[in-house]
């Protein structure tokens, strides 16, 4: 299945930069990261439960915030992207 | 319908903040902001129209992206959020 997973980090805060790089490279295990934090990810259940395991243990609950939508196959019919290049940062290392 | 919008903005270059507090202003005339720079918006085909033209004359297509995923009717099942108020930010005027 498809989730579409968005981090609103507080990467002002201490470890905030940290914490979105290790949450883009969870993601990036699993699928493209489509905007700075913003990422598509197809995953069967088993790989959902750790995927997202390992996404809140390294967010700050109290700070940061993951929004998950489930949409499921017919996903490519519901997405549309318009202005800069949607892959522009999949290769950015993120070293800050 | 339901359409999430995602907007990825240089916050950093000239008149991005200006361009992501005139994107939050249009978005919140048809629904909430759940995260920083993710608006979940409930329009019909004509609101759609107008409110997508506006976004698109407000962003610096050379430097930001929108991504819009068309969520259907059904979009309350399909959405999950963990850790900080989703509506944190709801309130905020982005006066910056």
């Amino acid at each position: 299945m498809m989730v579409l997973i968005s981090y609103d980090v507080a990467v002002t805060s201490t470890g905030g930069a940290r914490r979105l790089r290790r949450i883009a490279k969870e993601c990036q295990n699993y699928g493209q990261r489509v905007q700075y934090s913003v990422f598509e990810c197809v995953v069967d259940p088993g790989q959902w439960a750790r995927l997202k395991h390992s996404l809140e243990t390294i967010m700050d609950a109290e700070l940061d915030s993951l929004r998950y939508y489930y949409l499921g196959k017919n996903y490519r019919n519901r997405v549309e992207h318009v202005g800069a290049n949607p892959s522009r940062d999949v290769d950015d290392p993120l070293i800050i």
